[in-house]
């Protein structure tokens, strides 16, 4: 896989440098020192391009100077992520059929910001972790475990049985999310950008909610419902 | 301007047909009879068309078999917004030197959804309202008026003047936002995705906050902490 751009690969090198087979730094980028440096500390082999090789290595996208070539994106078994969780008192983001790398990349920005969230997304049906995911993450992907489920029903239902309360983002006629408290450990469920959460999944929901919206038939974006939700639960964390 | 896509175009329809100068449907769009019937109540001109012609109208962005030709986007003077704003004890949100349409294009679209809020941009190094930020926002344009200043530091001043606390989003060293309380009418004033708020800007501020994050070396996308900061003042707002 290939991270594109300065934050994902700065990022990538302070924090997670051995997943990283080789980098290319575009002459005159003003990181190489420190880049040439960090490389040789962990003998990433640097190597130096000009501009038109950027381009053409990073397939047009704008590359910032810096690109790497990393392992592939590493994902927890489920049952591994539910044994993290609990110890580290998170949450779990159930993302089910989400379609659009640019919104999994933002959610996995924004998360990765707050802390303590971990993404379970559905083998099928879904988005995965892409090199355009990585790039729009800008790093988030070092602070968020991702796992890949065939039965995110049979995910959920787990999740429930070992004790998560399991709440679901609902576009309308759920509780007003200004005064839902939630209860933890807590699992959060997010639907699709078109179809929202589906009927099989809605009916094991402990409780759903609903970002209040002064103009209802406008509704947000999957991406940012997600932050928001994910920012009240952080609040209410905190405070639990 | 043009408008493309199912939702920018229907709700346009919906909430503001008379800006709108001609509609293009493409054959077989399921939406047709519902176009056709809007736009003969309000003297529409709609042309159906073929997908290939579709396409070339849309320049390759994907249409979704809707598209619009409508009048230029609308702004407010920034005195006329001063009167609304303070008239429907709505909040500024200042936004300096935002270089990303996706990113205005997603806060209008969040800000659309919550209600009350009102967008100033300089006319001077920042995005303004194109035609991808139409389509990003999501018919958010309808509910979320925009004034461009040219000195943006002296209407921060004016609207402090006028009574606004001004808040400014910073990324470190603020208050914690889950510990800040806003006092009303407020302006919210956000940086640039690059250097945050400049120096000429922050001496004028009451107050800087900062989102709390588990992870110091991240950051939020932009438009990202703008929805978490607009959610939390709906939410303080409702309650003010």
């Amino acid at each position: 896989m290939r991270l594109y751009g300065r934050n994902p690969v700065l990022e990538r090198i302070k924090s997670n440098p051995r997943s990283i087979k080789r980098i290319f730094v575009e002459h005159g980028n003003p990181e190489t020192t420190y880049v040439n440096q960090k490389a040789k500390q962990f003998g990433i082999p640097v190597t130096m391009v000009p501009g038109s090789k950027m381009m053409k290595l990073a397939r047009n996208v704008n590359s910032q100077g810096l690109l790497a070539e990393i392992e592939g994106f590493s994902y927890l078994t489920f049952p591994d992520m539910l044994s993290v969780v609990k110890e580290q008192k998170g949450t779990l983001v159930f993302l089910d059929e989400l379609n659009d790398p640019q919104n999994l990349g933002a959610i996995m920005r924004s998360l990765g910001c707050l802390g303590g969230f971990y993404i379970v997304l559905p083998t099928h049906h879904s988005v995965e972790v892409t090199e355009t995911v990585l790039r729009i993450a800008c790093g988030g992907d070092n602070y968020v475990r991702v796992a890949k489920v065939a039965n995110i029903t049979a995910a959920i239902t787990k999740a429930k049985e070992e004790g998560f309360w399991i709440a679901g983002s609902v576009v309308e006629n759920g509780q007003d999310l200004t005064q839902t408290t939630f209860q933890f450990p807590l699992a959060l469920v997010i639907g699709s950008e078109q179809k929202g959460i589906r009927n099989v999944i809605s009916k094991h929901l402990d409780i759903a909610v609903t970002i209040p919206m002064a103009n209802p038939r406008m509704s947000f974006n999957a991406a940012h419902a997600t932050t928001i939700l994910c920012y009240e639960i952080f609040c209410q964390r905190k405070n639990a």
